[in-house]
């Protein structure tokens, strides 16, 4: 089942290490199927060099197992609460990219300083609260998600505006309209926490971007004024924020 | 039309990659015919490993694009803006690269400390205003241009002699005699960069280089008493500044 | 002689340059038959692209050779040490991996500040003390170990828990169940110095996690109640440390 | 003539863009035949994947070409007044290699922290003081040997026991008994300074190696009672200095 949305979430979990965000196998992809309300996702622990399409797991929008002789990843909770709260993602991508840990270690966003971030990133990426030890030992891969949402709430943040955000003392997370999309966010997150953390050496002022200049990158890319890459207008449902 | 020239821009674009100046589609190269007056760069948006010599666009000097099925690079009017206001140069180039990206968002110029430096620019290399909301709204490519020439032009700047600016907020652009040159300035810079952030670091003192030393490398390299390479006074139109 | 373990240790030591945890001949890796009481070591100063798994050494636990052309590693004496000291570990290695030795040489602990380290150190890997001159002179490598131990002993750390330790001014030490496994502690360990070091730069608050993630991390991979991967409860030895 | 030297000399250099110590042309290595005072180094600006042994030139102890095709090294004067001075050496590196950079643009010694340090330099690694006006007009690169051999001079340094030294504002020279043992040290310097650099990131104590640990490093390695590797007592003129 599910061959098609198999592929592109084995493709994109192989991204992973190519573009230099996991080590060993700390990180994982999965891909939603909106019609079915099923996702794949990695199986857990199984290094990257072995991996197959049909190693991948089938699971519910109740977190339950649909097909796979594998176990799915530890942290199928937290995309089972992604995927419920964010209706309008297609993929989600975890990793311990370093970059991005260093700052979820200090329990700070990353601000959005540059114009690199501004292309992907319509705000800071939040650092969602750390979870309580309640939290923790309740269920915590499925509250890992559910910081995050609450941050995003709390925040009036637009998931599909600001595509990820770390979780505290843990790392990020990422999505995006499919998972290859999610992929390509983790990675510019990644980019972006390094660049940030050397400007933050350089200078004490705050140089976080103005909102106009947040707005021109982010709508040179998105939205139907689009006019970067061949599509223009590519997605559409990205109308001008106000 | 300018099949030369657009294998000369299309293997700068190339070398992008390999000098691990890019992420993504993060960048762009152009090079310049002054005879005719057309310049031939990058599409936007096209990823490195699909790029083909015949996908390059050619633009003429007020930005209109003459040739080629697939849009030219977003930033086209920073380049047609230069070519027009630096009319000696052959090839432009700017990229994300993340060391100069950091100076850049802090709004610092990288500072000429030692003489890797001092081989290639012959000055701090200027990080240039950021731009206004107006500027922004009214033609934000086309003043990227403009705020690196003025900024030249208000620090008496010799765009020969100091071949990159930063933009605020943004990034690195660097030029040259050729496309080649301008994307070996772009590593020089990124590598510098990275140097200096460094320095930075681990001294408060001011360790700009004397003048007297700035003069040394750079004339050792440049201008009709060169004598580093094998082509001695290979650059014969830099005549020694005072 | 223990020619699977030699297998094992040859393909332990062969990780080390993949996984960029050496420069040139900095590191060596060991691993122990327990029913024999003899263990396999790397040899002294041999090239990893020209070292042979008949190369190795063979030692006992008094630190005497007792098969192998060449000599022994230099930091044997360390080895031996751990391996009487330390009763159920079976592999050991030795490297000046860069991030660990920058903490190393600040005398600092590494710090528990994010989950990645806490997937593998159930505490903060300590900075054992620095040697004395008296116990250079004597016997500097295999009072190498007994710093080690001394220093687990006195904070009351278990060794299985918390595989692997700095000393102060020289570099880190990793073990565990196998010299694969002591490899894989010896890449996290650099992973996690690289992360630490970032986030103490960034925020001078306290950031070390709270005891209830440490567990939670800890025991989602060890003892009884781990699930994270393939084989759940796989480290039955591992029981919940109260 | 000298077939042997220059196959030496060529590989040598071809080490540099192994070992990542050179970007572009920046870096240059010679070796010296002391019987017939003349020592080969290469060409000015030739890339390292076009350079071929015969295009390596031989200069006498003068710093004249004797032969070859090529201009030689714009460095040539330096290497030529090292040689002259230290009479021992069989091999000199100059790099830019971006760490060493860093710490000779702040004017600042590599101090010895660690052990790494201590295995192959027995003394903080000097910054030698920067030219002078003076100095740069009148013979730029055989006064940057000159400000080298005097503060080895002035500091009472042994230029076996520290095998290389910082320019200020420029860069690193490496040398030793022969074209790929100073090859060699370079890289030890440049992964010691980038180890150094994060570890004064992390304290404000001064953690300088006691003289005890650096004759104990130095010691196992060099001089009659050595013990690392399978040469031991390998180069018996290092006599242990007090």
């Amino acid at each position: 089942m599910l061959e098609q949305l198999k592929k592109e979430v084995y493709e994109a979990n192989m991204q992973l290490p190519k573009l230099d965000l996991v080590t060993f196998t700390w990180g994982n992809v999965s891909g939603i199927d909106r019609d079915q309300g099923l996702f794949v996702i990695k199986p857990s622990g199984v290094d990257y060099d072995k991996l197959q399409p049909e190693d991948l797991v089938v699971v519910d929008l109740t977190g339950k197992v649909v097909e796979g002789k594998l176990n799915p990843s530890s942290d199928t909770p937290t995309h089972t609460y992604l995927y419920n709260h964010f209706p309008k993602i297609g993929g989600i991508v975890h990793t311990h990219s370093p970059w991005a840990v260093a700052f979820a270690a200090a329990k700070m966003d990353i601000p959005a300083l540059n114009t690199t971030h501004a292309d992907t990133f319509y705000t800071d990426v939040p650092a969602a609260d750390a979870l309580t030890k309640e939290e923790i030992e309740e269920d915590y891969e499925g509250n890992t998600g559910k910081t995050i949402v609450r941050t995003f709430n709390e925040r009036h943040l637009d998931y599909e505006a600001t595509p990820g955000s770390l979780v505290s003392q843990h790392g990020p997370f990422c999505w995006g309209e499919t998972p290859a999309k999610a992929v390509y966010n983790a990675k510019v997150l990644e980019v972006v926490a390094e660049e940030d953390y050397h400007t933050l050496q350089l200078t004490r002022s705050d140089s976080h971007l103005p909102q106009y200049l947040l707005d021109k990158h982010y709508y040179r890319k998105h939205g139907e004024n689009a006019y970067y890459g061949q599509n223009n207008a590519q997605s559409k449902t990205h109308a001008k924020r106000k």
